[in-house]
């Protein structure tokens, strides 16, 4: 048994992001939790979650990816579907039982550690579809890059510790250090 | 204050709905919830919802409507996507004030009694949006095709107990009514 749990995303090819922004963003409303360089891609990716899915503008980067040649071929527009399914093999073989033809017949590990596989538009109706399960290696990928934002996150803390410290230090010299004390003093110390 | 608040359906142009089934139903896993002539459309359209969204198949019925033309250019794929927004009035104000292009400047009453409009795709990178807003007349129509549909129901559930009444006045002239009480035959006498 498998299932279809929902639209993970659409994917939307522009030309410029910026400029898709003033319209996506500005006019439309939807929030933007971030825009990454997706260099795997060869593209510019800005998330716009809405519900439970999300819209995604891709800006290719380079000129000779399969979605460069879509922009410039087609123009803007829809790009492809992503559907989040529970068992991507399951959902692979089922699809090659019924004769569909499939871009990626084996799941690749996308972007975050996400297995995914491409399903051709011939065999669904003229519509690019991605398929796409959760891993237990993203949660991880995610996890380790919370880690890494915690890290520089302290990093900079510690040179506003130093900075402070230097101030109070400062203060002290010009003989208003009588208003702190040791313990304040020792909380800038690192 | 507006916003959208998910992606409610994705349309996708069909020539057959059958055959799309083929793929959509019983390769990829979705479920059929009806199938629906549209005549204010001109179209038979299948909902296949998937999480909190729908993929829709629609296949024209005419040969000179928007989707019609719009199958027979292009050929089957995503028509447009559907964004269910808090307050559509404000929306279309808000992209008026961005300067985007609208196909529906004020909305019109969608199947369901929903209120929906049309943004031009010259102004979305390339992407036909409606915009759709739930209204306290949908609910209300929904729920007199319940009514309908539960008096169907009831008229068919009339003929059930009537046959099985007639099935009982059977088995009584055949001699056999003595294991019937009048207990049981009154749950048949409508």
């Amino acid at each position: 048994m498998t299932f279809v749990i929902r639209i993970d995303h659409v994917a939307i090819i522009v030309d410029d992001i910026d400029h898709a922004l003033n319209f996506w963003r500005d006019a439309l409303g939807l929030e933007v939790t971030h825009v990454e360089d997706v260099p795997d891609q060869e593209s510019v990716v800005a998330f716009l979650p809405t519900g439970e899915s999300e819209v995604e503008l891709v800006k290719p980067t380079t000129d000779d990816s399969g979605i460069s040649r879509y922009l410039h071929k087609r123009g803007p527009g829809i790009h492809h579907i992503c559907f989040q399914v529970d068992d991507i093999e399951a959902a692979l073989v089922k699809l090659r039982d019924h004769n569909v033809r499939l871009i990626n017949p084996e799941p690749v590990i996308g972007t975050g550690g996400k297995k995914i596989a491409f399903v051709h538009p011939e065999s669904t109706h003229g519509v690019l579809i991605e398929l796409y399960e959760l891993t237990p290696l993203e949660p991880e990928i995610r996890l380790a890059r919370a880690r890494e934002l915690a890290d520089r996150v302290r990093a900079q803390g510690q040179v506003v510790a130093a900075n402070v410290l230097s101030f109070l230090r400062g203060l002290r010299d010009t003989g208003l250090g009588e208003f702190f004390d040791d313990d304040v003093r020792g909380d800038y110390e690192t």
